[in-house]
């Protein structure tokens, strides 16, 4: 993130994490950025030029709320081929996944209680925390449902079959709706392309996707699959949010997705992702052998746990000190989290950083939590 | 804006809305767009070119909530030279006026009555219509009441010394806060630049600024500056919203803004649009004498009204099926207008179209309300 030191923290985490970003030689493992080494500058560079000359007041004028029809029949594409029959015109285009859940919660009036896994997306929470929802774990009965099937954050784990159909049963029998964040489908390392749940239950299902993973995040471009029925609602309430999505992102978007550049970058950026997870894993496995994970199959993140009680923002000033941040894990938890869990994003660290930064942060937890010595 | 047949319409005046903007032809005085024609093409592609080369991190990647502190210390700099004195950290950059605007009603905690003027832009009052807010008159006391007192919308008017000073004595006495809407403040033909309210009482008002009627609504970049203690709640909401501004925007926008190129824009912009303004004049003199108006001061717009009661969506239908079409003046309103009228947007049609289009809407009115015959 670019540096701003005048501004208001919005908490005490906050600004621990803005302390990280804005102090140099700290390498961070905070934040779910890409990593800007594969962001496509020149191909962009043509797609504005191209997107100008071809139709400047689609870019710069205002628009429908919904968002571009061309961006919207791509992104149908998409969702048929993983499985789910979609038109362009259930699509709405939005500021980013985050306004996409937004929309959906606005759009569904039985929001008291939602239930969600037990890590979750820090957003999305905020979004039903401010919702004042009730947050219930995701195998209880709720009005609506929020969950990360394809690829998890922060685990990047995929939701086994049998868990998907007891979701949707789940659901179903409340007559609740499901939100199906798909931010990260894209960025499973295999290249395995995900039947989303929309697919099974377009009725019940709110699906949100986005391209801040897999192109660029400042684009601010994500969309919105609301359930027939909810169509209008979601659209009403996108208008009323902002009006409609950044008319320049949208076709400066579609001027690259039609360069026909996409499917190589996200071919190249899996490869490079997988090897920097690799390195953690490698590094975590020989610095932080006391830390359970599970390994991720997409995403950006790591997921680790200790046994032991532990405070993490102490271990995170204590890493800091040593010159390595990375995100709380009580963030994406319901609750206080009692044992220690942390995140440890890899996806932007230079790849030869990671070593380095994972010894910062093992050294700091020696500190933190000296081991106990052998009894004899 | 863009056309887009395959969608969801909102209710019938978007629909007929729609139609009008896909129906070849038909001269549109609808939609408050600025004129595509200004648009800085060149200068944006410089911009881009040299944004991506600077600093390309900061527009592709995420960034902090309030967004740009460059930017933000321009648009200080702005208010500062108008008046208030406001500094870079008060700012947060919003993806447009309209999310400026949702996020003060969403920082608001008492928000059951909101005073507007009689004639309001209609994007607000959907969100306070969303909120189930109760509508009332501009001089009843509210908790919280919007205004737009540099140049309104519809009619680009100012609001008078004597009606703010007794807007602010009024908020002062019911503890209420007042959301300065100065999208327009810009546009105003004088090149005057207005004292905002937020000068007089920083600690009462939700200032909200935009560059989409001065540069490009394509770009969706709009301020909010929150009074000090609704700080940190604007600046949860924002991030809730959507996360950021779209980062590419902001950093185009500041590229512009440095090239030194804005002061010459609005300068040509001001002549232009009057320009326009005393085409139309002059066109709704002598085709639409039984509509009275008053002469705007700036603003995209002319409102006209009628003594006669009137349906203005059977004229609408009238002048459609003529080849020309309007604003609703129902949407600007509170409760349902009795008598006719009507917005009509000078801003982008092209000004050779003013004449023709002004006749055909004279037409169609005299369809629907044949002047009555001269008693003898």
């Amino acid at each position: 993130m670019s540096s701003s030191a005048a501004t208001v923290a919005l908490n005490a985490r906050d600004l621990l994490a803005r302390r990280a970003a804005e102090t140099p030689g700290v390498i961070s493992f905070a934040g779910g950025l890409p990593d800007p080494a594969l962001f496509p500058k020149r191909q962009l560079t043509r797609a504005f030029v191209s997107a100008l000359q071809s139709n400047a007041a689609a870019a710069l004028q205002y628009g429908w709320p919904e968002g571009s029809l061309e961006l919207r029949q791509w992104i149908a594409g998409e969702l048929c081929s993983r499985g789910a029959k979609v038109s362009a015109e259930r699509i709405i285009i939005t500021s980013g996944a985050q306004q996409a859940i937004q929309i959906a919660v606005a759009s569904i009036s039985d929001h008291a209680r939602i239930a969600v896994e037990a890590e979750s997306y820090p957003g999305a929470l905020e979004i039903f925390r401010a919702a004042q929802a009730q947050l219930v774990p995701l195998t209880d009965q709720a009005g609506l449902y929020y969950a990360m099937p394809s690829v998890s954050n922060p685990r990047g784990s995929r939701m086994p079959d049998p868990e998907r159909r007891a979701l949707l049963a789940r659901a179903s029998v409340s007559k609740g709706f499901v939100i199906e964040d798909d931010a990260y489908d894209g960025t499973c390392f295999s290249g395995a392309r995900h039947r989303p749940l929309l697919a099974e239950a377009p009725e019940r299902v709110f699906h949100v996707g986005t391209f801040s993973k897999t192109l660029c995040p400042g684009l601010r471009i994500g969309w919105l699959v609301p359930p027939p029925r909810f169509a209008k609602r979601a659209l009403r309430n996108k208008q009323a949010s902002d009006l409609q999505a950044n008319g320049l992102a949208q076709a400066l978007v579609l001027e690259y997705l039609r360069s026909g550049h996409f499917p190589k970058l996200q071919k190249r950026a899996r490869a490079h992702y997988r090897r920097k997870l690799e390195r953690l894993l490698e590094a975590v496995r020989r610095e932080l052998p006391q830390l359970r994970f599970d390994e991720p199959i997409g995403g950006f993140s790591l997921w680790l746990e200790s046994e032991q009680e532990a405070e993490d923002t102490e271990l995170l000033e204590a890493a800091m000190q040593q010159g390595a941040s990375f995100d709380l894990g009580r963030q994406f938890r319901l609750g206080r989290a009692r044992n220690l869990c942390i995140r440890l994003c890899f996806s932007a660290v230079p790849a030869d950083d990671i070593e380095v930064g994972v010894s910062r942060i093992a050294r700091a937890l020696r500190q933190v939590h000296p081991p106990a010595r052998p009894s004899r």
